[in-house]
């Protein structure tokens, strides 16, 4: 394989690993085991293990983003859109949505891993600031509607994983894009 | 210690071992250990380790929503407190916030677990609905409300406990409480 493959490959089993199997299962032995190669392959692209977690997070937000928004779309109508995206990408990549969980509780513990997974949060809440921003009247505050956002992305997904009832979650989500759609109305 | 007392004793150390040590560190013997009792004390009060996280974390329920409601608190103001209350909770018991989510992940590959935590976070929702209930106009989804303010509050405190940023996630909450504060005054 070529290197950048390579490298991609080995991010892709960590969230499959760590998705599939849990944290106590995360090592560089189930890593290298799960891409077929060595683990002097795997240490040759990441210079520690602690590294792969993080390139594996920063994937998932690039993906989870990636949702098709078209540039009209009121506040109300994007945070819909992000929420039903959301909704879709928890129900077809469940693992996907463990590994970051997984990686949240390990960082409670983990100074280095928090830092690093720090910087992956401030890209994703960067990312919502960017595209919320333009749909906001002067002089409100993007970067507290990011947060907003973001808590209800991860709390919501939470919700869904831990404790079930999709159609609850929905319903909260509904409420949250009336509530920006009032909003709107007293202006 | 009378039997009721040492069941509490258990219950405490329960939070505290999950909170401060991590996931790989909840055993009997690390339990029985914390507590100053012996292994058969531990399973003479809980037929198997895995009921006490569960015991653990309906008792957090139970102290994280004992919060001053004035009776005549608006919904706005209602979700204000209990924002405040939460930011305050987390921030004085970190322990115990981590043993919530050390156990939110870990249900995540534990299906007896999970159903366990679904039956605590049902009676927090509950508990929320009845408490938002009587704010609402007739018509509007008391449960909706209810699971909005519970992934916020989980958004939140993990949003607190994994990235930091606390000025950032209480400009978010005031976000939240002027959304409500603004639909009371559209209808």
């Amino acid at each position: 394989m070529p290197r950048r493959d390579t490298r991609s490959a080995i991010i892709d089993a960590a969230v499959t690993v760590l998705g599939r199997d849990g944290p106590d299962a995360f090592s560089a032995a189930a890593l290298a085991r799960e891409v077929g190669v060595s683990k002097a392959t795997l240490f040759h692209h990441f210079p520690s293990i602690g590294e792969i977690p993080t390139a594996a997070f920063e994937r998932m937000i690039a993906d989870s983003l990636a949702i098709d928004m078209p540039l009209d779309a009121s506040l109300a109508d994007t945070i819909e859109l992000l929420g039903h995206g959301s909704a879709e990408l928890v129900r077809a990549r469940r693992e996907f949505f463990r590994a970051y969980f997984v990686l949240m509780a390990r960082a409670m513990f983990d100074d280095r891993l928090r830092i690093q997974l720090q910087a992956s949060g401030d890209a994703l809440l960067e990312r919502l600031r960017t595209l919320l921003a333009p749909k906001l009247a002067s002089g409100e505050d993007a970067a507290a509607f990011a947060r907003l956002i973001a808590i209800q992305l991860d709390g919501s997904a939470i919700h869904r994983m831990a404790f079930g009832n999709d159609g609850e979650i929905d319903a909260a989500w509904r409420l949250l894009v009336e509530l920006a759609r009032q909003k709107g109305r007293t202006e």
